[in-house]
């Protein structure tokens, strides 16, 4: 509004007000920007994109603009800031208001701060996933006793394991609807490697299609509004990338729940550069995991891997999209860790479903890649949900070559990823890397260590400098 | 910057990065809004109105726009989310990247998120008050052994003891150049209150000739540079509502020492609706302040008062005001408990600073008060200052009176306050509310008790339709 606008002064209203607008008895909460008289027409209020889509406005609209509601459950986010336990109308009041966008950002990365660390109860996290399912759709597969889904917490590049999973254990008959997330503070999330190749922002309709063919989906859960509160709290724990425990197992178990699973499968990499640095944090996890999915009704089996290194060669959406591509097509340039890593939790999946042995589990899931089962089975259902795309090259591809000879003794995780995301990763599908050794391997002066990828020279450079600065994140001696 | 500007498509610029813009030397740390392409001719980006100045831009400057910088300091914030404790070197670096607004809200948000409870220990609020000093100028009384202060923690409607405590102990003969701030969460702050009766924002050199002429001071803190940080700080923790133990303390000595102080006595009212509601919780402050304060060269007093009811009756910074004059100027309708506090804590500071006991102490107090001395010096104090002002009167006044017989068994501190924010103040100074009734007085139905000033329709209705729902913030009784 302009600094001279006759309602701010009635009202009393200043720059970050909270204000309610109101349309044809649609409500929206927003904080006011107050602007000089130049940048609108008198009479007149500018609203961001956003709101003006939640709102429904178009130029010439009549509105009332007000003082913001009191939020009652302010109260209750001081509570826990100071310390205290919530109670679950105290945390349902909360989540509410964050998901009719009551909560200005300041009071979201507030509420994210006063939980993250160990700061929630199982409790607690038991009454926030229930209050994140209610907030949105629930899908159910009627006809269907067990429904599986798989989750890993993240941390390692490049671990691009779920689109090979899927199509594993899908092709042996188990019903996978796997909807996941974009990226948090991470290089690429499932959803933006899968984004690269097919369409992933499918409605409930056509999500109901592709699994009554395939049994299996990957499609984007943002769209399809399961516990949306969560995409309120991700754009936030992004800007602060932050990724706090409660948070984390609400975020995850509320979106299994609300999409109807019943079996899930957690996978925990432990190492000391991935999300989780030590075995007793994985092992608190996994339990608190099974706790609160216990709660809820839900079966949830925690496998804790190796995070001590980065999974594949590609780092980045569309250069994890090529490594899962080799491994389903059986190529020999296939990363062998990545299937390895893929197999196993296929199977731990199979094993969750039959109860026949871990072997047994093991066994089918080879067969079932090795013979072109799986990959017939992943054309199937990305055919099903829609196109299927060339996958995209950057422009601008810059080798770094290893200044000394030695074996790769460590690779720091969080700095690759950050080089990675400084380069462009996730917005740019085509921006990441590929490692041209991993941990273990013995290098030669000279020899190329990674390919960076950029799609402008801006963030080529920026990536570029940022690495120059911290070479070290490649740990090589003797 | 435009949706279409194509600095941020070279860049990967997105809504809500943080860019570095440099102008002739100068860099300027800020957040990226991206707007509709007729909000601004092409090739120009629009600033704030603090940005503009910070950076001392001109229409028609050509300015240069890179990524923000990667903020290490934020691995050290994230660490402190994460329940572990800081060195002195990580607080350091938070508190000058905040200090030189590098940090965005939502970080700051975070930040005081993490810290507030008892999430700092007593080393990590002596490191945080440090850091604080250390960012701002400081000053210095040569030729004065011992320069007092004094604090009230707040929580207290009403409670401007203040400025009659420095008007009394000056009148003995004590140095006390005494830098308020103005309302964090409360309806007035000393700055709002002294500001509706004479000029508060004094450079270095004024207060140094008011000193010199008189003893004493009462100014706006955040004129002279003190800990400019605690400024950055406050905005934030007033939008959040928000004033955690660590973060009050450090703020409070940071600025006592960076004022060249070396008594301060700090008040700490109790009660259950005050900021702190328990013996316990107020002895462990007063502990912590003790503490800190000594570590870093100051000795600290503190008094544990009683925080169970409003003081004096008006509330607002000129209603405040009135009180204070009333009881400086010996007139009968002074509210009698903000003498006696006032009276109280002045020969605290008397016995803090001579030694003789506070018998001795109350009874010097009281008779310069009585005698008008204290008045006297009070008008010097506020003529050597500046202008001496008429206090405002709201434009609107609205009785509300008792619905039933009874006593006035309790007030809700919080609601009461909460009640004059709505009603415009602290930002309108003639806002707030006079109680015609306190804690233990009899009332009898239709009687009044208190007037609601506004100084708009719109904050008016909405004030009084907080009241309507809270009614029971006075609870009335047989």
């Amino acid at each position: 509004m302009r600094n001279d606008c006759h309602i701010c002064r009635a009202e009393g209203f200043t720059a970050n007000s909270r204000v309610t607008i109101e349309l044809r008895g649609r409500q929206l909460i927003a904080t006011l920007n107050v602007v000089e008289q130049y940048v609108l027409p008198r009479n007149h209020i500018g609203f961001s994109k956003v709101a003006a889509e939640r709102l429904g406005i178009a130029y010439g609209d009549s509105i009332r603009v007000k003082h913001g509601p009191v939020l009652l459950s302010l109260s209750a986010l001081r509570k826990k800031i100071y310390g205290n336990e919530l109670n679950e109308a105290e945390i349902r009041s909360i989540i509410v208001d964050i998901s009719t966008h009551r909560y200005s950002d300041i009071e979201i990365a507030s509420f994210l701060s006063a939980c993250a660390g160990h700061r929630l109860s199982a409790e607690e996290i038991i009454f926030l996933t229930r209050a994140m399912v209610n907030c949105g759709e629930k899908l159910s597969w009627q006809g269907h006793e067990k429904v599986f889904d798989k989750h890993c917490i993240g941390g390692l590049p490049g671990n691009r394991t779920t689109p090979l999973v899927v199509a594993i254990v899908s092709a042996a008959g188990l019903i996978i609807p796997k909807t996941s997330s974009r990226s948090i503070t991470s290089p690429a999330g499932t959803a933006d490697a899968m984004e690269t190749l097919t369409r992933i922002e499918l409605g409930l309709d056509e999500i109901q299609k592709v699994i009554s063919h395939t049994g299996a989906c990957l499609v984007w859960g943002g769209a399809v509004n399961l516990s949306p509160v969560d995409e309120v709290l991700i754009r936030v724990e992004r800007a602060l990338d932050l990724d706090g425990e409660g948070q984390l197992i609400a975020s995850v178990l509320s979106k299994k729940i609300a999409a109807g699973s019943t079996h899930v499968l957690i996978d925990i990499p432990v190492g000391e550069t991935a999300k989780i640095r030590t075995q007793a944090d994985a092992e608190r996890l996994a339990a608190l995991f099974t706790e609160v999915g216990s709660a809820l009704g839900l079966a949830v089996r925690c496998v804790i891997s190796d995070g001590t290194k980065p999974v594949g060669s590609g780092i980045g959406p569309a250069e994890e999209m090529r490594d899962v591509l080799a491994v389903l097509q059986n190529k020999r340039s296939a990363p062998k860790d990545l299937r390895q890593r893929a197999l196993f939790l296929a199977a731990q999946l199979l094993d969750f479903a039959r109860g026949k042995g871990i072997d047994e589990a093991l066994s089918l899931a080879t067969s079932l890649l090795s013979s072109g089962r799986a990959w017939q089975q992943f054309q199937h259902i990305i055919d099903v949900q829609g196109e299927r795309k060339e996958l995209p090259m950057a422009k601008h591809q810059d080798i770094q070559y290893a200044l000394q000879s030695g074996i790769v003794y460590d690779i720091d995780n969080r700095r690759l990823s950050r080089l990675a995301k400084l380069a462009g990763a996730p917005g740019e599908a085509c921006a990441g890397l590929r490692l041209h050794v991993n941990v273990g391997n013995k290098v030669e002066q000279g020899q190329p260590l990674f390919t960076l990828f950029t799609a402008s020279l801006g963030e080529r450079d920026y990536a570029l400098s940022y690495y120059r600065d911290n070479f070290d994140m490649f740990e090589i001696g003797d």
